[in-house]
């Protein structure tokens, strides 16, 4: 049955998307997405949310680019001139962050017209279909904070590792001022870079705070050790590099070189989607280091999990319409009757992307640390 | 008789190349280039300098690599399988950083092999040719600086902009400490990423104050607005916009927000290629703004270019050997004979690269604010 209504879903998705192949319907009001490298006019982007690509490649025999409908194979390119192939994705994609690449000869490759994001395991092409929220992370004239690359010791793995922190506005000449910190965890196939680059945590973090939503606190984000699993084996991986890294190394690490407030009740972990299963996992295995706790289409905490219930602030549970909402309210629900104090949020109109888990961030920030 | 030289340069140098195309006299000990993505086996580089590239497109008809022997237009990949194209060097490139990109049956794309680098107006690939020096911008087992992201207000251009600035280790827990800063630039195609990814900046100085040969300071990079000009016509480029940016807002900028002597006694500017030209005539322009000046491959200073002597407390030029370097050994003569402090340096058997940059910053941090 649940076979059938996929392909149902399936079906009437691939229906509209036909209806919506009709030239009429699309505005011809395409724009350079704000991702793309200066001065590059291609990909470009309209006001429904279709994307148009255009790649220069004069003796290619086929160009595709991997976006476009779910599970339909991306958008094929035609040849339009003697060098340059052009195409638009059959109908609007869900707004916001986007990953793709394109396929030139059977060869994956990225689109020369925009900036690079890591996910996949490999720099992918990115694109931005402008959200009607999108002011929450767009970049104003208010203060802004740093994000600041670090590189600390880890003895358990022999090398000199990367994390980034963002430091709130202010934080250098508020020289004795303690702040709370959130570590927050990126998801399989990307890594330390992933929220300040599609994330726009610190954008985020910058408006909260100077629309008084939230007390400033550090953000603290490092390289998950998630890639060394392939995809389809995800519950092969062993927390136990990383939890050490993150438990023994990093925390001790920054709560030495930056005002920290170094107490559970001061720090937070969350992650995405298997950044949210290594939240989860070293949460409930350290419960003396953090109190505040968020996955983020990362699973959920059943109170039986918990071993000291008195020790947990916050339980923040989201996802995207399109992913399982009914089992993050109804996991929030068991927790509420349960005791603890728990928040779901459910992101409209969105999948398993970083719309729903920059929304899940804005959500998050101002429950913490109260 | 200079273009008869040049063209005999370039024969010998032809020559040179297709003598050591023998397959006996190339080492088989190539090994992924330490700027390849996280577990990509290509690009390679062995022992000689030689590099050896695989693409896979199963379907192209042909693909080229930009990097290759001087003018000789790369270095053209040979399919090996069904699915896979595989070339090397005909020669051993120099030591240190290199930017390329693939040219796939005509379209110009990346390596999806390797990390990307902004260079020539466009995010490239880059290999890294190990060099006999190479310690000096390692990653090592130092106490480390940071890296922070910084925006800025730029009322003039009706923006916030991006610099980049270095802090030495120690910056934050030294609450009392202030620091001199170096204002250091990028050249024609780059931005303020350049400085830190491919010059590796932050490891130079953790390296030099680790061994004592420095004393620790702030570095700054922005972007220079550079590429709003064609490469062929830099002298039409105006300065006035950049020198608005750079010494009404972000040098105030950087004074108010770090611990900085915002004396000139105390500030530097150096650049490299178009950078040093930016360079060149800011330090002129703003005379009590700066009292250290260097130029990286980007011109010399004359004696009578400088209206007031006493105000420099250093001029410094350097290019590579392959460049001009008697040119910039000619000016600093002038430039002692005249009473300056001048201090010339050409990176040895390497041409307009950030080997030669790398070098030069070594060379130059020892020596200022003495």
């Amino acid at each position: 049955m649940k076979k059938i209504c996929i392909l149902l879903a399936l079906l009437l998705t691939v229906g509209l998307a036909y209806s919506q192949n009709d030239n009429a319907a699309i505005a011809e009001d395409f724009k350079p997405s704000v991702l793309n490298q200066p001065g590059q006019e291609y990909p470009q982007v309209n006001s429904q949310g279709y994307a148009r690509f255009r790649i220069t490649a004069p003796y290619a025999d086929s160009v595709k680019v991997s976006l476009g409908l779910g599970g339909r194979g991306g958008t094929r390119l035609k040849k339009v001139t003697d060098s340059i192939w052009m195409g638009t994705t059959e109908g609007p994609l869900d707004e916001g962050f986007h990953y793709y690449n394109v396929n030139v000869d059977g060869g994956k490759f990225n689109d020369p017209g925009t900036l690079h994001f890591y996910g996949s395991i490999r720099w992918e092409s990115g694109i931005e279909i402008p959200a009607k929220d999108q002011d929450f992370y767009a970049l104003k004239n208010v203060p802004h904070g740093e994000v600041r690359q670090l590189l600390f010791p880890s003895p358990s793995t022999g090398t000199t590792r990367r994390a980034f922190i963002y430091t709130p506005p202010g934080y250098d000449n508020a020289s004795k001022k303690r702040y709370p910190v959130l570590y927050l965890q990126h998801g399989w196939g990307e890594d330390e870079t992933a929220w300040s680059n599609q994330g726009r945590a610190n954008l985020i973090m910058d408006n909260l705070i100077a629309s008084g939503r939230t007390e400033p606190f550090l953000i603290v984000m490092t390289y998950g050790m998630t890639n060394q699993v392939r995809f389809g084996k995800l519950r092969e991986f062993k927390i136990d590099t990383f939890q050490t890294v993150l438990t023994e190394e990093l925390i001790p690490y920054v709560d030495e070189h930056y005002r920290t407030v170094a107490k559970s009740s001061h720090r937070a972990m969350a992650g995405l989607s298997m950044g949210g299963m290594e939240t989860h996992t070293i949460t409930l295995n350290k419960p003396d280091l953090f109190a505040y706790y968020a996955l983020l289409s990362g699973g959920v905490y059943t109170p039986e999990e918990i071993k000291d219930p008195s020790k947990v602030k916050l339980i923040f549970l989201s996802c995207g319409s399109r992913e399982r909402p009914e089992n993050i309210q109804k996991a929030t629900d068991t927790l509420k009757t349960a005791g603890f104090k728990a928040v779901s949020y459910v992101s409209p109109n969105t999948g398993h992307e970083f719309q729903t888990w920059r929304r899940s961030l804005y959500e998050l920030a101002p429950l913490l640390f109260k």
